[in-house]
């Protein structure tokens, strides 16, 4: 997601407190459930924009804990507000890279991830820096734990493809393909929150493609 | 594929000679190679129509045998045709049911299937006919050596996207997923022998699905 550069945004992200917003998140690992107060599983929605699909998702499942990383600072401002205003103890907003997902986590410590319509990055030689590269799942592997899910949307035919094949390449199991999910029926936990983008999509008449992932 | 009643057929199908149309296939299990008198692999294609593609590849690749299985009289006599026309002793045509593949062949003889542009059977009742169900492949495992290779092609998004889970839900590797085949680039061994169907499909500016699954 990219925004506009707002002069106000800076304060305004520094006035988040750390039950909000959290700007460093290699403190809390190994601790997360702690902090969020949560008995169930640990999700984390990787790349969560203007965090819709979090607050939704935290509302709607009180006991499992949510993160929402994102590195653009005028995306995470609206999904700090959204956790901020609707009182959710058990998510948080975290401003950080993907990429760096390592160190925010103990081995095992997370049950599932979301990535909800990532940059395709469509050019060959950007292929390293969509989220379902293989490069990118070897990090993935280490924070989940053993059977810990990734659940996959886009709307990019072409990332969709592309990220099947780094799927069934890294040796994890798919399972719920969808090559038109609103239009052949929802299949998984989650389908029913829509994130901004899929609005869109879907209103566009475009596909949406959908699958999870389970690691060893 | 469905075609009208010719009535000259039965006497056409009457003529051909066993080296170029089977009408007993479990006569032969165990013993095709021999009969086809090739040193390389067996290859098979589920439902081969009029036998453009099983043509093809076997004049392409001499050291390969190929059996075309196919069920309809009106479209296996073309294949049939085909192979007397081109001498293509590394080559039968197979009238039998795929349904009843396992009685054809011992156990790990084949070593890769071909599914080209079956029916799709839309209807939900009618799962059980789509030859990508999970009933045909516990047939197939059977007949395929170990790392033996189903190579799939469709017209079908929804035939696609139900043979993906079903491959997957079946515990088999999958690799090469094309969501566009010639959109983006061939991948396989046989992308650039085009059946009937494609042709047709390609010029209507239909998208072609494509896989290639590995039995354990």
């Amino acid at each position: 997601m990219r925004l506009r550069r707002k002069p106000w945004l800076d304060a305004a992200l520094a006035n988040f407190t750390a039950d909000v917003l959290v700007r460093q998140p290699e403190q809390h690992a190994g601790a997360w459930r702690e902090l969020l107060a949560v008995s169930g599983p640990l999700y984390v929605e990787l790349g969560c924009g203007k965090g819709r699909f979090l607050a939704q998702m935290a509302d709607r499942y009180r006991s499992v804990g949510f993160l929402g990383l994102e590195s653009q600072g005028g995306a995470i401002y609206y999904a700090a507000r959204k956790i901020a205003d609707a009182r959710l103890s058990n998510a948080r907003a975290v401003w950080a890279n993907v990429a760096d997902i390592v160190s925010f986590f103990t081995p095992g410590e997370v049950d599932r991830l979301y990535i909800n319509f990532c940059d395709p990055w469509p050019k060959r030689r950007h292929a390293k820096r969509r989220l379902t590269h293989p490069a990118f799942l070897a990090r993935y592997a280490q924070v989940l734990r053993s059977g810990g899910e990734l659940h996959f949307k886009t709307d990019s035919e072409q990332l969709f493809e592309f990220s099947l094949n780094a799927f069934c390449d890294s040796g994890l199991k798919l399972r719920h393909i969808s090559l038109d999910l609103h239009g052949r029926g929802l299949t998984g936990d989650g389908d029913e929150v829509r994130t901004e983008y899929e609005e869109k999509f879907i209103a566009r008449g475009q596909k949406i493609y959908r699958c999870e992932v389970i690691f060893p």
